[in-house]
């Protein structure tokens, strides 16, 4: 008997009432801080901590045994050793209980009989009718409705929320592990798929397509458990929502090595690849981007081309965009004649792209004073699709007001995606402005490659979503307002 | 007549005396900045502005003329409109001046006729003897004499001193562009070739082959200007330094921007690749590379061979370091017995490549007070070459005392180079323990990718210097304590 997925998938993420099964001791790890985070977070589903060495934790009521809980819960989290996981998962059935986190280690990952032991869980679960998260994660998140219940301590609580969800088959991902609230990710859902033993990448992706608040997927895979059904949800959900996978264990020994970290059987990169394209998948390369390239999806719209337009104070970067666009099939734009005309008015070479401002900042008095109508008429260009906006933050006091005013005006007008880099001779004035401008909407990354690498996958993204110059698919304009409110 | 390159090489970084031709209205640019910003930075040399409208500038007698100088000068800025460099040449040549930073734009990189005048302006410096560093450029800066002549204003003078020399195509590279202070990037020199029209990479290549404050060579390049004299040279730089090149202009479009942006030539990249093989030439793929790259030469010794070890406290990032390493080269080491065993005496299944305390520090409890042991048996396992480092920087107050105690005494003991990743809930607790590790001397980068990357470039390097298996080549051994000294 195996579970409805959609319908038992959702008590992993919108439970009403959970049990922690665990030491209560506070420390780091464990059902103290699962539960104290929780609380914090302002989760207001009904919390049942379960060990027999307790009467109370945390002003709750601490039970026995799962068999003395006053009810069954929706979902119910396993902090136990190995061995002791199954005989709790007995009294779960028993209690009628449908959905399981264990956090437990000690299992695939460990050695061969912890890989026996695994297999043992999962029969019983598909047995009586339990999904299982895990074993060896770190869990969950919902930040709509506070469920925050990270057995690892992160010093906070409250994730940013907004519409990326994030899911992986490492603890990394987790709030201990990720700076959440510095990167100004804002966060829908989180999921550790841990061994990935039971619920998989496919249970989730279909969980989310259907999920209002998630609007970008982000996932880090060492492998995948269903090639076929894979490409099946895939191919659905990535006609809806943008779909961005890491896969590690790409060479021979990082695959062994995921054997060792989860568990993972191995697929062969290639097929993995081939599946990703077929699938309407986009591949990252590194973790960073998995909390990164997001931002692009999350506030812009879809380029209905791939011409790119570049503003920059420096040709040196403009140089190196126009290569990295190459790579994902971004072509330099060519200006339409008025803004050609409007930039050689204000000064003699600048009506070409990439539209260097350098020259002109030292030689023309006001350049700044005209910065506005200049970022505007590089928006406004009928021959550009997608904008990189490379700024120098080294102008003294007022740098952050002028470009400020410059792009308060750019919202919710241009159905094009602009991004931003921001750069000067001081880190935190750079990222300063960099927050100010994200706060109005427009994402800005920590370098001119990565502006130019979200800009391309949002190309490609519109090509998957047949949104590219067919010009039939009515754009959002820019920007939706998601994501970037500095976490509480 | 052409100068002779080397002695002449060493009036741009070394002038006894400069003039400085150009505006001296406070601004954000132009000979006022480069003036007021050598005289902070402490350079002793003389200095005579030059301007027939002025009489005195930050208490500087000021001349009208190059003619009027009481003396002959090593070295000449000219910051002035394109059309009056030629003439003003003239004076300098007339004075026996034989070094000229040209800063003026307007030449190749702007139209057909900024490049005839260009061809001029280098038909007159080869008939008299001038070097010059030009048009277009944003000058030199050496740190050892605190002449750090920059026309941008930067908001500070003194730069970090270290053993990395910088050099490029591109202004970007300039102090009033990157964050050198912040990014903790220690520079013996700095030279931006501007439109490269004379002095180019294989002069400066040569200079800093025998410049003693330099250990670490990197280069942003549109294009090379003479393919078998950069061979020749870079075969023998590189068998006493590493040289670093970052190289624009990849793709045709790319090659088309750079023609405007500093007048390049471009070379197929093929082409480039090979001259860089042969000549063992470091290739790199980003901007922000240039500057963090360089860390791990100018502090770790050299690995002996491509046995990787990994300390992790998340599998998932293990797992991820394994597959960028063999893109290098590197293979994950198979550790010594005496390490398995130690390991696996304090947890079950932690003495494996690679090493993930994650399930240990949840289960044992004094896992932290075993740490620096752990980290040493890592560090003195022959089996081990280079080693990788994973920190979680989420453990409270006492988390840097903890690990400064364990790296402190790894000083000067091991031939290995050892990168380090933290990472944590918290981006500034992260940041300040990287700080306090890079004070003792060991690289820390930000993210994981970018600590393999640099082991295995600095594998590479060892290769091309033929210091690795072989075993004949002594190593020196780690750290080596430079420039890492937080700016002044």
């Amino acid at each position: 008997m195996k579970a409805n997925g959609k319908e038992i998938l959702r008590r992993f993420f919108e439970p009403q009432s959970i049990a922690v099964v665990g030491s209560f001791k506070e420390g780091f790890f464990g059902g103290y801080v699962l539960i104290k985070t929780v609380l914090e977070a302002g989760f207001r589903g009904r919390i049942f901590p379960v060990n027999p060495a307790y009467r109370e934790v945390l002003g709750l009521k601490v039970y026995g045994s799962v068999k003395e809980l006053p009810e069954s819960v929706d979902l119910v989290f396993l902090i136990i050793n190995a061995g002791s996981v199954l005989p709790v998962m007995e009294d779960c059935a028993a209690r009628g209980i449908r959905a399981a986190v264990v956090v437990s280690d000690g299992f695939a990952e460990r050695d061969a009989e912890g890989g026996h032991l695994q297999e043992e869980l999962v029969a019983f679960g598909r047995k009586k009718g339990i999904r299982i998260i895990g074993p060896n994660t770190a869990g969950v998140v919902n930040t709509a409705n506070g469920f925050n219940p990270c057995p690892y301590e992160a010093g906070y609580h409250r994730l940013p929320k907004g519409p990326v969800a994030i899911c992986s088959q490492t603890g990394m991902i987790n709030p201990q592990a990720y700076p959440y609230r510095d990167l100004r990710c804002g966060v829908s859902k989180i999921c550790d798929f841990g061994n990935k033993s039971d619920v998989d990448e496919c249970d989730v992706l279909e969980y989310l397509e259907e999920d209002n608040d998630t609007a970008v997927i982000s996932m880090y895979l060492e492998g995948i458990r269903d090639g076929k059904r894979f490409l099946d949800v895939s191919k659905r959900v990535t006609k809806k929502k943008p779909v961005l996978v890491l896969k590690s264990g790409r060479t021979q020994e990082g695959a062994r090595a995921s054997a060792s970290h989860t568990g993972s059987m191995a697929v062969k990169d290639t097929v993995f690849d081939a599946v990703c394209r077929q699938g309407g998948i986009i591949r990252l390369d590194t973790f960073q981007e998995l909390f990164q390239v997001p931002k692009i999806f999350a506030s812009q719209p879809l380029p209905r081309g791939n011409r790119m337009g570049i503003l920059t104070v420096t040709g040196g970067v403009g140089v190196m965009a126009i290569d990295e666009g190459a790579r994902y099939g971004l072509e330099i734009a060519r200006p339409e004649e008025k803004t050609i005309s409007m930039l050689e008015g204000i000064f003699p070479g600048a009506g070409r792209m990439p539209v260097d401002i350098g020259p002109m900042m030292a030689a023309v008095k006001d350049t700044f004073a005209r910065y506005p109508r200049i970022l505007e008429a590089v928006m406004t260009d009928q021959n550009v699709d997608a904008v990189l906006n490379v700024i120098w933050a080294g102008l003294g006091e007022n740098a952050k007001d002028i470009y400020l005013r410059a792009y308060e005006p750019l919202k919710g007008r241009f159905p094009k995606p602009l991004v931003t880099w921001t750069y000067g001779p001081d880190s935190n004035t750079a990222r300063d402005l960099a927050f100010g401008l994200e706060d109005l909407g427009f994402p800005v990354y920590s370098d001119a490659e990565s502006c130019v690498k979200a800009l391309g996958l949002s190309f490609r993204y519109a090509q998957i979503k047949g949104h590219d110059a067919s010009g039939k698919h009515p754009s959002r304009t820019n920007p939706r307002p998601l994501g970037f409110k500095r976490g509480g």
